[in-house]
């Protein structure tokens, strides 16, 4: 993505060659500023931080948090401790785990004066892949626009998102917006309904700020408004991203998710899930075994924004004492979902349209190949 | 309900006689202050900018206006100009028409001479009729918590509201929460979930002061929660009021409310909407024929709340430029509603449901009384 004319990724190697470079999305929209991290322990803080976040950036993430470790001390020991450590930082996203897993698997097996170099080429081939699965998924996934583009005839293509599920979440590109940059830049007109996101407002902070920065036509909404919108025909298809998704196709994604999925459905609008193969739990079938994080009360009870004299603030919007809630994720079913838009292609939200796109987990789904086609 | 060991009504006369003391809502839950309004413009005014909110307390208040017309001019010219003026103010909440309608019933028939004193008697009636009415919401509805508690068991009831259908949305008491209060009064053991409630944060602000004024235990969550929330078994049933009610039992309500909705569906929680019978629009059929006040783009991009030092300031959560929509209110279509809890009991949410409890509408209905019971 293009930021002041110059291309960035989220996450990038400083020009020391050994540390690591990432947007500090706290301080978005207001302030676009870097932010460089140089050791396993700042790695895991500015995830558990939400420095960055996103399901497909935290695993990538993760993976230099790991290369950095190896860099400190190439001992198993030190192995093992940057796992456990960069592992708890989220619990939901399932790519946190699953690019650990690769690193170890990349790394483990070498001599500790050779692990460094391994590290470091793995955690660029895992940033690399993403962005280019996040490509492949805008282009999958651009023909699901086009085909509303045609029902939608001279108007612009209406689109809801929730949260941030955009280049800001991944390394390039995004899941959810990538067909709607891909469409954008084919020249169908869309217009993007973007979900403000409590209690972070990811959506109003992230996702116009990608948006706005791509030429995209975009319009803030509550998080209450969807529903409205949809009963008034006002949104063509909704696009969402997904934290995890279980073989058989639930959706684990920002809190707020599942009640869009049940609009959708209550009105006819078509609910697509863009995600990275690598965000499948294939150990999982139902969506309810899904740890949810609970994040701190204080989310709830402050809100972050700029105040007038400009600079970013705090302000405590419930009366002093209040108790709070707040699950970060929530579960939509599969039976909501129209379809997973992968970079592999579009697959039915069900454990055979999983495993069609995905043979090699054929055997771990309980499936066998010959039955992924029915 | 009682502040601070007081007992008040959300509107009264000052000790003057004649001007009207209101608690401004905007400046809770951090400053509870008074606002005395002398003229129909500054009543007209502080519904319009909901220093006085909530469809019940919108009625009273214009009853009020209207009455402070007449005490200025009271000849026929300055009651048309008084009505027109105070029915533009909101045009969801259906209570404003029906208040304004029974002044002018009330007063235009007198001579001028008479109308100032007729005035001022009828908006007190409507004032005690409301809270009555409200007293009487919540006998009815203690029948709902009761059940709940019965299948409770030793846990306390959980149930979810969204905005503030409170004794703030009222005279006193309350609609949604009347219930509840009732309910707790009666030593049942209730817990409430509160919706923020954005763009307003009417839960977060007025919900959370009520039921912490009056010892209720609550907690806040984002409006996103309640799905999830719902999923995992945590509400036994939702409570919220009504801005209008269709004759066929659709309910207009803020922003948010139909998601809750549909997510009690989805997962078999009871939902009740409770309204007194000034809330029932016999004139319509049809919720969609419902117009839906689309409030001002700076609700959606600033959030108040209280600052480091105490003051009450505003921050803007989204970048420059941001384009926003703020639909206020939606329709909860009458297939989702459990029941509608009235001021003369628990209704069926549908045309016949509300005849047999109001047959004498049953001819604008276009019902014959007999076909009420079926």
């Amino acid at each position: 993505m293009r930021i002041g004319g110059r291309h960035y990724r989220t996450i990038f190697l400083h020009e020391d060659g050994w540390s690591v470079q990432v947007i500090d999305q706290t301080l978005l929209p207001f302030v676009f500023e870097l932010r460089r991290l140089a050791s396993v322990e700042a790695i895991a803080h500015a995830i558990s931080a939400m420095t960055v976040r996103g399901a497909p950036l935290i695993g990538v993430t993760a993976a230099y948090g790991l290369a950095l470790a190896v860099r400190a001390a190439p001992d198993d020991q030190s192995l093992r401790h940057a796992h456990r450590l960069l592992a708890a930082t989220r619990p939901t996203a399932v790519n946190l785990r699953w690019a650990l897993d690769r690193m170890l698997a990349a790394v483990a097996p070498h001599p500790p004066s050779e692990r460094c170099e391994r590290a470091y080429a793995e955690a660029a081939a895992m940033a690399d892949e993403d962005a280019s699965h996040c490509a492949a998924i805008g282009r999958h996934g651009l023909a699901l626009v086009e085909a509303a583009a045609r029902r939608a005839g001279s108007r612009p293509v209406s689109i809801l998102t929730h949260c941030n599920a955009g280049w800001l979440a991944c390394v390039d590109w995004g899941t959810a917006l990538a067909p709607v940059y891909a469409a954008h830049d084919a020249g169908i007109p869309v217009h993007v309904y973007v979900d403000e996101t409590r209690p972070r407002n990811q959506g109003a902070s992230l996702t116009l700020f990608e948006l706005t920065a791509h030429g995209v036509p975009c319009t803030l909404v509550t998080d209450n408004a969807g529903g409205h919108l949809m009963q008034r025909g006002a949104v063509d298809l909704c696009l969402v991203g997904s934290d995890r998704t279980t073989r058989r196709g639930d959706v684990a994604n920002k809190i707020g998710t599942y009640l869009k999925a049940l609009a959708a459905r209550d009105n006819g609008v078509p609910f697509h899930v863009a995600l990275p193969g690598a965000s499948i739990d294939w150990t999982l079938e139902d969506g309810a075994a899904i740890p949810i994080e609970n994040r701190s009360e204080r989310e709830v009870t402050h809100v972050t924004g700029r105040g007038v004299g400009g600079d970013v603030i705090e302000v405590v919007i419930a009366p002093e004492g209040t108790r709070a809630a707040n699950p970060a994720f929530d579960v939509t079913p599969a039976r909501l979902v129209t379809s997973l838009v992968t970079e592999r292609g579009i697959a039915h939200a069900s454990e055979a349209g999983l495993v069609a796109l995905y043979p090699e987990h054929a055997k771990q789904a309980g499936l066998r190949p010959a039955e992924t086609a029915s």
